[in-house]
């Protein structure tokens, strides 16, 4: 048993499929599957890389131990001498896998992995994979869309306990923050892969506390009275007793939860309050949280409320099921907030939960393969491709080649010709000041052999989007980024359709 | 390290709130905590309760070890002395977690789970157990209303390649099987569960045949060309081929999938050759997949010309991006469909791809607590509970009453009224055929003691939701089931609101 990361965590049919290439004559007939998706998520115009961290997990665990053998014998239509057969040969030998670099800014219709080997292994490794980089970047994506809208403030990931599943939450933490967030709440997350963690308290801790009693109001021998003596509202007892007990518990790191009764009429005051006290002893409050309510009123309110006592320096950080959208809203809103968390909408990817990303046969030896779709858009690009991006003088993006694998790499400042893979209408002529091969073999001779590093996908991310074009990284009607085929690869494509594609007999 | 279940697989807010609970003397003060949610997902009026397997992995992980006590050290806040004191604490001494039963149906504001030990125990299980509930849950609920418009048909989850993580694959695989699903395509939860899978073939597959070999027309020294001789429309070789290779090495459950070049043109004509072939060596086809196009025109279609060739028990299994809605509407227009697969808009929940599960403090020290909020249907109702179920005669379900622990249960036969919890206008008498308490203790003493019984709970899951209204049950604008108090509730419920609530101050 290797858990979620063994082979028979996959779909029946790959084995079913795996069978039956044995049993043809077919599976070790040499094979070429890539990854793409057709749509970018979130009516945008691009997508972020990620997920590599699961595919390299998932490549480790590739071998068929014997009780896992011995369930697939109990399916109808596997027989042990085939399955042992299988069995022995469940390695990664013939094996190479390249992919886009986690961060990268990825289009519809370019191979974001390209698996080749044996039929009957990269078959069988389908379903894992997909599940892998599908969800990684739309999660990724859907941060650096946050990111963009927030400009430099902080976000923070905090939506594991809405998330899908404990992977889905740990996930999100790590796709998140290659898309831009600054950090999580999930400490495991941020224990396996050195992401910043963040916390405050939650509403639990100040309802725990109903009134306030005489040791909550000493503090390294001082009587607190005095900070509590003011002309600010008076605000519940019990939840001045929490804040008092907090900032003693956390004094160098003290944010304070302030919407449990009432925000601008109790927790503000109550905050204000201990951070007097705080500063008598020598800190820096942190801030305040704010979790309910309108954001953009109880932000500016609070904001002058701390202005007035001196606390400027006191952070406001909201949450609340924020979104892409309520973020942009707030921030047009002229809110008063520094950091934001956001949870459920982001783990979720609540507005499109699910990248449809596809992994498609393209070669069987050495014979290009498609496939035939009524759906135009549906019809995927035949061959072992590479993929070169263009680029500007300044390292602007200007599109991204699709080549058949074997083809001359286009040169910088030469001129070449690319063709939409669809529409014959369209074709630039371009001459690019860069040109850089964006697949990187990840996975070769039984080997990993890329580096899985979080901080330089993240700046990776950073840099690339930054790199697009201000119209199609925009949120409202963003423009298409062009992925075109070189001339040899259209006219492979041209010849597959041509003969692939068939007549339809009207009666 | 224990993966996923580790007690760090939590915001660091649980952990700075137990830190302070400790400094504060109050860490062991009796707790208990309610999970709830306010709204049905997906616009009913209902939900099914699942994930108690996950909850019991997360209660039987409850320690920490040394590298993750040395991990907290190093976040701000964390004193050595005070984590290994926690440490040695960090046992489930003392702790009683009660649940609804899976597969039941749950409402809103009622305890699916009630969680009541020393309170930073009871705290620091907040994150995880709501992650274990709310997706199960949401995920269960979901299978359970495609069930509804589904009736008898064949219901299978294939949703791995899109689910958010490969636990967000496993969970729904289990839970979409609580909910009525039949089974699954994922191999790993069939194996762990003993849940039915299932499985046909891909695309890939058949594009990996592109052409008529000659070792294709022969099986059991018997030449095929006779099987392929008919005045249906000719099809495509290579699909040909790879439907003969598959029938020959799934002879006993041969479903075919005909869509990848032209269903109707090539798929059903090349699939009805196959079943011929198979028919003349002893065996019953098992039928076709339909994935993509005109569900209903060619599934009406498929069946006449299947149904022409004499192979009216083949099967027609239909996927492609299926929800509820699109079941629904394939079967009001008479879709020639006998089983889906449902993928992307399962497992994900796209609907509403998250419960919004809480867990509030709900009693401190024997003293009801409350969590008061702007807007009135966010307030939780103070104290520790107890559910019962009333029913009428025929096992109808009546309404779910909420009482203080301790209260006398309700009487069957006796006659008692039950108020609306925020609306005084809204009380009922009622006299139940039947009583059910539905809280069961799951953890006790240090162990778990409720039966996971994952078969016991899909027919819990079937007979309960047989048992609620049709209204209540129906899709498009069903009934609120009722979700009432006592009277002595309802009592301390005000009396709580009338201590807590703020006066606001109007200047």
């Amino acid at each position: 048993m290797h858990g979620d990361s063994s082979p028979l965590f996959t779909d029946l049919y790959q084995w079913t499929m795996a069978a039956a290439y044995w049993k043809s004559g077919k599976a070790k007939q040499r094979a070429c599957f890539e990854m793409f998706f057709r749509e970018c998520p979130f009516g945008g115009e691009y997508a972020i890389m990620a997920g590599l961290d699961r595919v390299k997990e998932i490549l480790d665990h590739f071998r068929l131990d014997d009780q896992d053998r011995e369930f697939l014998e109990g399916l109808p239509g596997f027989s042990s001498a085939l399955l042992r057969e299988i069995q022995k040969q469940m390695n990664l030998e013939g094996v190479c896998v390249r992919a886009i670099p986690e961060g990268s800014p990825i289009f519809p219709r370019e191979p974001l992995l390209q698996v080749e080997g044996p039929l009957f292994k990269v078959q069988l490794l389908e379903s894992a994979l997909l599940n892998a980089v599908n969800f990684a970047s739309l999660c990724a994506t859907y941060a650096c869309r946050i990111r963009q809208v927030a400009g430099e403030r902080q976000l923070v990931e905090f939506g594991l306990r809405r998330a899908q599943g404990p992977n889905g939450a740990m996930t999100a933490s790590r796709a998140s923050y290659v898309g831009g967030f600054d950090g999580t709440s999930n400490i495991l997350a941020a224990q396996k892969w050195n992401i910043p963690c963040y916390g405050t308290m939650a509403h639990s801790f100040v309802q725990s506390f109903t009134h306030l009693q005489p040791e909550d109001l000493s503090w390294n021998n001082t009587d607190l009275r005095s900070f509590l003596s003011d002309d600010l509202r008076p605000g519940h007892r019990g939840e001045l007793a929490a804040f008092i007990q907090f900032a003693k518990s956390q004094p160098e790191s003290c944010l304070l939860l302030v919407d449990t009764y009432d925000t601008l009429g109790s927790g503000v005051p109550n905050a204000i309050r201990v951070f007097k006290m705080l500063r008598h002893f020598g800190y820096s409050p942190r801030g305040i949280r704010l979790d309910s309510g309108d954001l953009v009123y109880q932000s500016v309110e609070a904001r002058k409320m701390m202005n007035e006592a001196g606390f400027s320096d006191a952070l406001i950080f909201a949450s609340n099921d924020l979104s892409e959208s309520i973020i942009s809203s707030l921030q047009q809103q002229g809110a008063q907030i520094n950091s934001y968390g956001v949870g459920t909408q982001l783990v979720t990817c609540m507005e499109q939960p699910a990248l449809g990303g596809v992994y498609k046969l393209v070669e069987i030896d050495g014979q290009a393969r498609l496939k035939i779709s009524e759906q135009t858009n549906k019809i995927s690009i035949p061959g072992k491709k590479e993929i070169y991006r263009l680029m500007g003088k300044d390292g602007t993006l200007l599109l991204d080649l699709l080549q058949l694998s074997g083809e001359p790499a286009p040169q910088a400042g030469q001129n070449l010709t690319a063709y939409h893979p669809f529409d014959p209408l369209k074709r630039v002529q371009i001459s690019p000041a860069q040109v850089r091969p964006l697949l990187a073999t990840v996975f070769e001779d039984n080997q990993w052999i890329y580096p899985l590093d979080l901080e330089q996908a993240r700046e990776r991310c950073a840099t690339e989007v930054q790199a697009l074009r201000a119209d199609i990284r925009r949120r409202d009607f963003p423009t298409p980024y062009k992925v075109s085929l070189s001339e040899k690869l259209k006219k492979k494509f041209d010849q597959c359709l041509a003969e692939e594609a068939p007549f339809r007999h009207l009666a």
